[in-house]
């Protein structure tokens, strides 16, 4: 439990030049909706994907086709999409004053078993740019399918400055 | 990105007139719980079902049983549902600011790859009852099965005048 | 619909004792994440597994391996978990003015049907701790697969003092 008051003050853009990170274009809706959206202080984003110039990284199940470390490497690449749609939104990560809540989706077969695992990938991003006392709430779970056959989609909740 | 100080005013009931739609009826709990509430500025929704009078119009699986266009029926219908439950809450759906988040749950085969085409059943209508400068984040997933064997749930999140 | 203004007052406490409900220590995280918190007026929490002591108490799938009284149970067991995380950080379960939203998800067969069933296992619980007028909006899905391969996770959001 992390009080308010002792939040460290936004590093994020920062921490994230330190990491050598630069963020990829904002992902483009596949339907009719929009990638974020900001009501009060809470900044929702859509579920985004691992893509990469608009194309999957990879495709196919997590315990099947996919293996974990691969599952990881598409919960980082698919948080970095979050990233760059909630740059585009605030203008700069810095006005991110909490991660709220993280989802992560997995198109597993029905014995996986390494959720966090895989789940990791993306709240480590996260912990890495935000810091420690940023951490959100999680849910991850293992799905029948994700659009365009990835395997993992990752939605983030942000509390902004209002 | 749609600065709150554009949105056009709501014109949510005039639009449904002209769209020629009557909404149903306000859909029944299957259990302990509410089809709707209001917290500060956000209404939630229960998970709405295509179901016309009481009844699923489609059970069955997307890419077996059903196709995609069938799938954009229910969706279609399950937000017409959730129309009449954010009604019943409101009054009027004037009250509506902005859809703030759209989820789409699709009871559909693993090789399933057409979410964003049954998902946008659901937005199109958002869009046309609320405005194109109104529309939501959204999360479309497949999933193993959802209540009453239903091939689509749809969920929205609402922001709306306090 | 229930109005804010014709709540009763919080007797969560009194309640569990009352029902002889000793709540179970907190849940730990399994990866980088929190188990609580709370933006505004609402307290988040990250799905919650069916574990006593660390460990849980089915694993398997509904409509396999289980059955829907295990899955009611599951559903309870979790939901106990959820409210010690809540009153961890709240201090009080008093400090609960409403719960906004459950969601449950159920790791079950493909022609599984009793979705409702089980989560009113979640449901319940919290009505008997919480009351009738604080019934959140609920979504109940059925999953490929869920962490530690157990059968339920819960998922709640409540709204609370500031």
């Amino acid at each position: 439990m992390v009080s308010a008051k002792n939040l460290q003050p936004a590093i994020a853009e920062r921490r994230l030049a330190e990491l050598g990170i630069v963020l990829p274009p904002v992902p483009t809706p596949l339907g009719a909706y929009v990638e974020s959206l900001q009501t009060g202080k809470l900044l929702y984003l859509s579920g985004v994907l691992p893509v990469v110039a608009g194309r999957p990284i990879f495709t196919g199940r997590l315990g099947k086709e996919l293996d974990v470390e691969q599952g990881r490497t598409a919960a980082r690449t698919a948080t970095l999409n979050a990233l760059s749609a909630a740059r585009e939104e605030l203008g700069s990560l810095d006005k991110v004053t909490r991660v709220v809540k993280l989802t992560v989706y997995l198109a597993a077969q029905e014995d996986f078993l390494a959720h966090a695992k895989v789940a990791d990938g993306a709240s480590e991003m996260l912990r890495d740019v935000f810091g420690e006392d940023k951490l959100p709430v999680r849910m991850v779970l293992g799905v029948a399918s994700l659009p365009l056959g990835v395997p993992v989609v990752v939605e983030v909740l942000f509390e902004v400055d209002a």
